[in-house]
């Protein structure tokens, strides 16, 4: 089997990049080592900015997240109960729309399946060779029985712990990474949001983040140290925590219920350079990761496949490398510039042991800024909606 | 001896007190356990915020400053040689000027002497009491002899190191601390300075700062390491560093020379809570300490005493307390906001050893944002140039 685009992942960065290619008449085969309702089992992000909810417009996929998606103007910052809104159509006349990862996927999915464009799942033992040079392999199991796709290009669009940046030889990619002292314990349960708009707040107890799916789907979470086994959290645990981080009028709003999820996600800051070897191009999760304060990982993931599906149509249509030689160049300085808003904003937001009081008057004098500087909440914003090139 | 205001200390904060309270014909003293030669050796910042020279104009000093300082309508950074200029007239429609710490310190002394107000150098053993009340008294030696000052304020403007902060007892006074694993080692030259702004370097060998006094005295700095002695740096050595860490046609124009002075200052951030204890006042230094970064001492100094001063006036004028009750919270407000500006040009800045490669990255996605975003522009010009509430 031979196609022009191997990708590797069904994720919304490889439905992405499959719908992009597919537009402009490329062909590709999309490999998930996962089964389908695997993929979107996966409880993740639900901030879109402004430009990845165009970008799934433009591909056809925006129908059902323009009718059940919630677009917010703004969002909360509460610093041991003191609020502050930042005004994202007022302060930079951009807005994010809330709506699930997973929704997104399955959107991205139920357009594949119209197409009948090629997606293998459950591709057992995936592996990619030759990717140096313009014979790449992928070669994988199912049922049983060994495939092997030849490809002009391989699209490493399999996570973190996928097989494509695995196979990268060492000597040939640095990694950068930081790993947070902390995780966060989440909890997914079918009650109204406690307010219409995230609240993301600092409290000397350690972050609390008030998010949501739907008018009727609500996303809680508490930092936790990173040791913490969720078996610990009984409902009750959780939500007294939860309450005593936030603001009292919004703590006597919260409504509780019985959690439909709970778990503990660590959080990590984490980029591989360069993001091109050869025929391979890492995207995503797979290139980089972000802890979850900012909510950009799928955001990152739209842009990069964007990016990649840019270069591979001037490739094919325009016979220039222009696109791709560029590729990685491009992405990272996304990737950096939002790499460093993450970590801003997970800095400034949780407890750190080491930090001292200083450290902690600090955090209380940035999140002060942004009370008296319009300033300083319109880089909060640009940043936020998704920082756009002037 | 009775007076309304003791001022303890005559750096530019107590002596700008002094006249400030002139002004309003408000008897004050001013005792300082140096000479006036002692005081007007020391090297200092030579950067003052446009409401910082407003205000000395306000008060009758501002001429020589008006003919001899040098406004600024930006300045330069630099990161491992990539120059990027804040253009701060046009970013936020303010400028700076250059004029040395000890310029404005004489100034302040001419104007006291021809005024006649007094004031008492070389006063020994300096202590302050009973400031609990309204018998605050300082007492000292002058010439073997002692002298007993009753006042119904104390105003601390002597320094980090001075009596002021030192009398309030333990328990009553919090204080926040960060101390910088390294120091600034400075050169005083009499060369025109390398570039019309100011150039603040980054650079993978540490941090670097081409400043200067006049058109014909310059004033450079380097990091260096906390434990390093200033025999060790011969001006060779010196000089190659300092190229070594700027873009190379800066290192090139640079004019070297037999350095007039050189030392090596520690960088230390300190802030002092609450800043009255009953009729005793902290400002500037006794108060809070911030890095040279983003040269903030002075006019964290001016601002402290003209708040100061506004407290005193409605006492005597219009018999309130308001300024004074609320004199501690409204300096700290400023405190606060200065040390996280100063903390944040110091961190992005500098070279520290435990930040590893993603800090590094870090730190460049910082420049790299500045780089791309007016807005990120715009924050650090209205903070350098003296942030101003709306």
């Amino acid at each position: 089997m031979r196609t022009q685009v191997a990708i590797i992942g069904a994720g919304p960065a490889g439905l992405t990049l499959g719908r992009l290619l597919e537009g402009a008449g490329i062909d590709a085969v999309i490999i998930e080592r996962r089964s389908a309702d695997y993929v979107l089992g996966r409880i993740r992000a639900g901030v879109l900015e402004q430009s990845s909810a165009e970008l799934l417009r433009e591909i056809g996929v925006g129908e059902r997240m323009d009718c059940e998606g919630i677009i917010h103007e703004g969002c909360e910052l509460s610093f041991d109960g003191d609020m502050l809104r930042i005004d994202f159509a007022d302060l930079i006349d951009r807005t994010v729309m809330v709506y699930g990862q997973t929704e997104v996927t399955r959107d991205l999915m139920d357009a594949r399946t119209k197409s009948g464009a090629k997606i293998v799942y459950e591709a057992e033992n995936v592996e990619i060779s030759d990717f140096s040079g313009k014979n790449s392999v992928v070669t994988y199991q199912k049922n049983g029985e060994t495939f092997r796709l030849a490809a002009d290009f391989i699209a490493g669009c399999d996570g973190f712990h996928g097989v494509s940046r695995a196979s990268v030889p060492a000597d040939a990619i640095k990694t950068f990474e930081r790993i947070y002292p902390f995780g966060w314990l989440g909890v997914l349960v079918d009650q109204p949001p406690v307010a219409e708009e995230l609240i993301y707040a600092h409290h000397h107890r350690g972050f609390a983040l008030c998010s949501m799916r739907s008018q009727t789907r609500s996303r809680y979470y508490v930092q936790v140290n990173a040791d913490e086994k969720v078996e610990d959290w009984s409902d009750d645990r959780f939500w007294d925590e939860l309450r005593a981080r936030l603001n009292p009028d919004v703590a006597e709003a919260l409504k509780t219920g019985i959690p439909i999820e709970k778990s503990i996600a660590p959080l990590r800051s984490f980029v591989a350079e360069p993001l091109r070897f050869g025929s391979l191009f890492l995207t995503g999760d797979a290139a980089h990761i972000v802890p979850p304060t900012g909510a950009k990982g799928l955001n990152m993931a739209i842009h990069d496949v964007k990016v990649l599906a840019e270069a591979l149509i001037e490739h094919y249509d325009e016979k220039s490398s222009a696109g791709i030689d560029t590729y990685s160049a491009r992405v990272l300085e996304n990737t950096w510039r939002t790499e460093r808003f993450s970590w801003w904003m997970t800095t400034l937001l949780h407890t750190f042991p080491e930090s001292g009081d200083f450290g902690r008057r600090i955090q209380r004098a940035d999140f002060d800024y942004l009370v008296a500087s319009r300033i300083a909440r319109q880089s909060l914003a640009e940043n936020y909606t998704g920082f756009e090139k002037p």
